[in-house]
């Protein structure tokens, strides 16, 4: 890991804002505490929420959050990095940033496969909803706070992603959806896609808590045990009619 | 209004299932109550979710909720009304169904509006995120629960309504970011804009009742008096850096 070449070079105590998103596929570690590991000298940041590289670019109006272990040093990097378009929110749950935009990720997934399908709007809705209450209940099961996960690194970053050709991971699961091979669908998608390898870690945590995620299950199904897109997706869409929020802590 | 010359003819202790959404302009009554009101015999159930009626049409997979007094209730029409690809979940939370299915239409125009303005959908992502806390905290202020403004009915709704040209407040916020004013946007948007109604009356409501509702305040004063839509937004977009979530209660 290029990481690691740093750590000779890096002054004690100095701040390391990690920008990507993931939890480490073997270890289930978030990537602040692979950052602590590797670079034990260092303090480590997340920056995460919903702003596609693009938009920042072209100067368009962008909202992230920005989680350090207190507030007010993620309050002072925050003021230090917005400008007038570029806005940064503080938060001290890193957890709560990490695992929103981990799970988000594996989500966009889904819908990029229902839109491949061209199950329509409506689907794609019910889906992003049913996936956020995933991202909640196994989310908090890791330790996030719920209203992280309801703020814009969170919602905001899963509502951003699954609906938009800009996200990496929505369009591999959208060429998934039209009948692409995983393998072949990851070619196809410049760049890397972080909810791929995030997948079956995220669907293991949820095993290992017993947190009901239909959803993350699917997509886990899907691309790392070559089951059928078209019968998954039916099978999620065809829950048996019941209570809305039956046997759901919400 | 049309309602009152069912009474005569109505059996007693008919269901009457409401699809409309919104919010009485003058008394901020809901709808199963102003049904109640005109049609004291009937018992009112409220169905609501993100669906388009092109998607049902279609055939293509859609979920969404069915509120009633008793989830018994709701339950049995469920059951009565889902089919294969149209299914419907029940609820015993009438006014959280209501409270979402209104608001969501408020902040489609705000989202509208910003799409109009070529703000980019990484903005409109940080909208709709700080748009769904402020549908949370007027609609838990007016006796709905979280679960279900969490649910198909609210979030649900309030992310399909934000982003798709299928929905008519949407697309009536989005003529006026493109510079329209609201008298000939509301004319250009063939049907009723359910939200220009909501509006006014959600803006009352959360004033009397000191909810924070900056995006919904934004909309008011944009189509109710006249504001300059380009300065709104761009207000609530540049909001002072703090901490995200400092005086919520979430």
């Amino acid at each position: 890991m290029v990481l690691r070449h740093l750590a000779p070079v890096l002054q004690d105590g100095i701040a390391v804002i990690v920008a990507a998103k993931g939890i480490e596929r073997v270890t289930g570690l978030f990537l602040h505490q692979v950052v602590a590991e590797i670079l034990p000298a260092s303090r480590p940041l997340i920056l995460s929420g919903p702003g596609f590289a693009q938009d920042v670019i072209k100067g368009l109006p962008t909202a992230l959050t920005l989680a350090a272990t207190t507030l007010d040093e993620a309050g002072r990097w925050s003021q230090d990095l917005s400008g007038p378009s570029f806005r940064i929110y503080a938060s001290d749950d890193i957890v709560g940033v990490e695992a929103g935009g981990a799970l988000k990720n594996v989500l966009a997934i889904a819908c990029g496969i229902a839109d491949g399908r061209g199950l329509g709007d409506s689907a794609r809705a019910a889906l992003t909803t049913r996936g956020f209450a995933e991202m909640v209940r196994l989310g908090r099961a890791l330790g996030a706070r719920r209203e992280t996960l309801t703020g814009l690194s969170g919602l905001g970053d899963l509502l951003l992603t699954c609906s938009s050709h800009q996200s990496r991971n929505y369009r591999f699961g959208l060429a998934i959806g039209e009948g692409a091979a995983p393998a072949s669908a990851c070619a196809a998608v410049e760049g890397v896609v972080e909810g791929m390898t995030t997948t079956a870690i995220a669907w293991q945590l949820s095993r290992e808590r017993n947190i009901r995620a239909p959803i993350i299950g699917a997509v886990h199904a899907i691309i790392d045990a070559g089951a059928e897109p078209g019968k998954e997706i039916a099978r999620l869409l065809r829950r048996p009619v019941r209570p809305e929020h039956e046997d759901e802590e919400n």
